[in-house]
């Protein structure tokens, strides 16, 4: 009777540093996350490293304190447990975001092609990865006084570990890349799925293969031996093929039940939620881990079209903006970079990693009868490791198969191609970044309300404005320039729009101001109306085709009342720009999947 | 070294107990609440009663080993520990999106309504507790052998455990009534909000005031005595302020930011969390609990009218779908209710809780100027205990000032007056049920395509389905009655609609059917088009206007051209059905902040 609440295990104290933990992981990794993205990067990187400023390395190696009071690393401790939960749930959602965006349709129409890719992209890393763990594991800085009985296990796990995919980070990658909906995202994703899958029942296999039984309660590890490997095997398949038929067809037919019963849109969430936290925990049940399962719960259920857009798009702002991020970051907290750095075991696992996986799936990849420079970007693609490796790693470590510095090797080895992935698919594949507006657009390129509205007057406000932002650039011969133009014909556009435009010398990169005038500027438009966005397009003499690209973006920009009402609206340059953020974005996300051919792979 | 990946607590066969915990608990928590929901009911009813389904009382009692395997009872279980975090946050953004809710200008508004009916509402149950808890204490349960310096808290405790509102629980059944942003609901949650602020400054007295510290490390305790006291309050006021002047001023400014350089809509999402979660951390600090500074969080952001309605409801759909259920589900979860009853003291503490008050805020309202009808509605809304007065309990239980009777006395009170807040309200103030289209057609009342198309044909089928429905009814006797009104004037209406009617002896509610034919039924509309969404409309003979209000449903349910095509699509009754529940649904949405004029308190 004296525990009624038995659960309460967590002190005042302890909640206070749990909820200040993740309140800082996620805001560092929110953080670092928006400046990859500005860079140009995925955002994952500047998660993974906001995990690693925060993890044993940095914060841990110069405010020891600080980091294990927020992390703390005494086996046991209550806050650890509840970090580890909720990166364990962070883990599971991310998975069924995956999982979600997978398009069946697609992943069957690459059939030949990602059977190719898989099979090289296993065999040969997976070939030179054995060989290594063999012959020469001390090079590996592998225990040199390793038992006879472990070298086996410990071959195989190598050739795993150089083979695998890590499907949450490439999936992140391509969609930051806007490519996860293209084909060829979608062949690198089905690939790395079955390589996920082909990795996972082969760590079934080593685990089986270790002397000691080690690893809980797995359905495996409870019949012993060689059967258990067999009984993990038929049950994964047995799992996956339900879930792909049975599993499928369920969620496609209750989905309109529950919209049609239950509170909407919300009433789906929890649905497609238990689905997802069943499936990933019967995965773990059978060895496999967790995530595997929230995986293929996602592309079940994520195949239906019952699932609507709204539904969809709830789910995919949450993870990716909450949990993903915990996710990412988690991954670099732990590890000690430092303390445990063999120069030899880093070098050699990267080589072969990069080497065994880019020339695996090359390969498979050309075979299959893709170019040269895309077969070599889905190469890049299937070598980010990323999280799978490191979980794998991690569970090999805790196995007693592995040393510290062959983990923090393979961990290395996964984050480095993680982190070459998406530069080095951007690169491959002449990936050229779309220009957007508010991108173009700092706050010092807004002008609102200029007072008094003539047209001389808010060109020449505009024109100085541009020559501070151009410190080689005089205002005056701005204004000359534009005001040539303006004369020769004027510049307005339909609905209060006018882009007055000059070709200047010596610019870097096309730059755009504007200038909104609540009260109107007569550009003597076609359609009567006076101008109330004036746009100053200034362009590189040298590249003759920029102008008509930036006319282009701002007709297709402000085509709608509505983004030129809110514009009217703004009350700050930044407000402004925010409006044009929100407008691409939306606009980007009903674009993405009809943006494929831009790859030239349809 | 050798803990190189020092936090790996949880073993695979936990993570599979964690996950399947997970499932289960959300899974019946929605399932639950949805039934409660087609009850009529607030969903929040449903979901505590999963939690007490699944937890000791009843799985505990019925299935022991299941209860402990799935939510372990052992301190210090890292299954349990995990399941607390994960409920933490649950909790702490349940009380970020109630803070969301809450429209500042709106509770500046009922200003002297607010201060009379949380003054009165807290004064009057807490000089009824407080007496009890000195004079009577052994009434309620408490320890006969009470130390005396422990009398003094202890009254002081249950004054307050009975003078507490439960913000979440009665927010969750004002959105539930529709009611979250009348003035009604604004004066129940902004009273409750003070009234919340009150308690749990005064439970901070109460801790104070204890011979042991016994508390962790609060800020307060840490300065011991009554200084310590003084530094509770003048630190939670210190915040409050700061948060609603510079807070809501820096939110307010950083969000345009935010929103023009960071991924939209999601980046906001990542920054409102990190500030909620700062502010619960920095609130639990104090020794006022997390969930306050989370709601105050909430209460800071969401009134930037910056935040945009696409992110505010990306959350509120994810927190009330997901976080509220567990968090509403783990109330009842680690109680037993048989073991622990005392009918006296059961009955006491329920009794003088509803009585004190009920009346107090009643009072308080009525002095303000409401009528009658609305104050008692306003009395019984904030009799609402919830998971508040559950904490408290809690809190106090671990401080060692109450017994397991007293315990169970204050949860019990607690779930009850959650339970009638939100019935009692509806019969109070007469709220009527608005009629809508998806609830009133089961899959039955659907034909799809019924084959040939005259007029006579399908209002036939319609006829022939009607009396299905009805046992009571003749298909012939309806045919006759909705042919002759047919054959006195078409029943077309614009947009291919047509609305066949008759009013029908004997029928207890009216009923409508529908049929659509693609192929379109000559109803010789007005406008040319041949009708494809035909209702048959049947209403009570002792219900005249009903008929009317029916059609005007129809009408505006089927206005949008949107609609009508969808239903055109719908390859089944339950499709069909589910389109009508999503438009009704975000028509529902956009509605509230203009419905509450029904309640005629504008």
């Amino acid at each position: 009777m004296s525990h009624l609440l038995a659960a309460a295990s967590l002190e005042p104290a302890q909640v206070t540093r749990l909820l200040l933990a993740m309140a800082v992981l996620l805001g560092l990794a929110r953080l670092m996350g928006e400046w990859a993205r500005q860079l140009g990067q995925p955002a994952v990187l500047g998660e993974i490293l906001a995990g690693i400023l925060l993890g044993k390395t940095v914060l841990g190696a110069f405010a020891p304190e600080a980091y294990v009071w927020l992390f703390p690393t005494e086996p046991g401790s209550p806050i650890a447990i509840a970090e580890e939960g909720f990166i364990l749930m962070s883990a599971t959602l991310l998975l069924l975001v995956v999982g979600l965006e997978v398009d069946l349709s697609t992943v069957w129409r690459q059939g030949k092609a990602m059977l190719s890719v898989s099979a090289f992209g296993i065999v040969i890393p997976m070939a030179i990865g054995c060989s290594l763990g063999w012959f020469v594991p001390t090079l590996l800085g592998a225990d040199p006084e390793l038992p006879d009985n472990l070298r086996l296990p410990l071959a195989i796990f190598v050739g795993i570990a150089l083979s695998i995919t890590a499907l949450p980070v490439i999936a992140k990658i391509l969609m930051d890349l806007n490519l996860a909906r293209s084909d060829m995202g979608m062949l690198v994703i089905s690939s790395a799925m079955l390589n996920d899958l082909v990795g996972w029942i082969g760590f079934a296999v080593v685990l089986a293969l270790m002397p000691v039984g080690g690893h809980g309660d797995h359905a495996a590890a409870a019949a012993g031996g060689g059967a258990s490997v067999a009984i993990t095997i038929g049950l994964t398949l047995l799992f996956l093929g339900l879930m792909m038929t049975v599993g499928r067809w369920l969620a496609h037919k209750s989905m309109p039940y529950v919209q049609s019963r239950w509170s909407y849109p919300g009433g789906v969430l929890g649905v497609v939620f238990v689905i997802a936290l069943l499936c990933a925990a019967f995965t773990e049940y059978l060895g496999i881990h967790s995530i595997f399962g929230a995986f293929i719960a996602g592309v079940a259920i994520g195949d239906s079209h019952h699932l609507r857009e709204r539904t969809r798009d709830t789910i995919h702002q949450f993870v990716t903006n909450v949990f993903a991020p915990v996710f990412f970051a988690s991954i670099g907290l732990r590890i000690d970079f430092v303390a445990s750095f063999d120069a030899t075991a880093v070098g050699v696992v990267l080589a072969v990693a990069l080497i065994g996986k880019v020339s695996g799936c090359w390969l498979g990849a050309t075979l299959a009868g893709l170019s040269r420079r895309e077969s070599l970007g889905v190469g890049f693609g299937m070598a980010a490791q990323g999280a799978v490796g490191i979980i794998l790693g991690q569970l090999a470590y805790q196995a007693g198969l592995i040393t510290d510095e062959l983990l923090v090797a393979i961990v290395i080895m996964a984050l480095a191609t993680s982190l070459l992935a998406g530069p080095a698919m951007q690169i491959v594949l002449k990936l050229k970044t779309q220009r957007q507006l508010h991108t173009m657009l700092s706050d010092k390129h807004v002008v609102l309300d200029p007072g008094s509205g003539t047209i001389r007057e808010v060109l020449s406000v505009l024109c100085r404005r541009a020559a501070e932002c151009n410190p080689g650039q005089d205002a005056t011969d701005l204004f000359r320039a534009v005001w040539a133009r303006e004369q020769a014909m004027h510049t307005a556009l339909p609905h209060g729009l006018a882009v007055p435009h000059a070709r200047v010398d010596g610019l870097a990169k096309p730059q755009v101001l504007v200038a909104r005038c609540r009260e109107g500027v007569d550009f003597d438009a076609a359609d009567g109306q006076l101008s109330r966005l004036i746009f100053l397009i200034l362009t590189p003499t040298d590249q003759p085709d920029t102008q008509i690209e930036m006319l282009a973006l701002i007709a297709k920009t402000f085509d709608a009342s509505d983004t030129r009402q809110r514009c009217m609206q703004a009350a700050t340059p930044a407000e402004f720009r925010a409006v044009l953020n929100q407008v691409t974005s939306e606009a980007g996300h009903d674009l993405t999947p009809h943006d494929n051919e831009t790859l030239g792979m349809a």
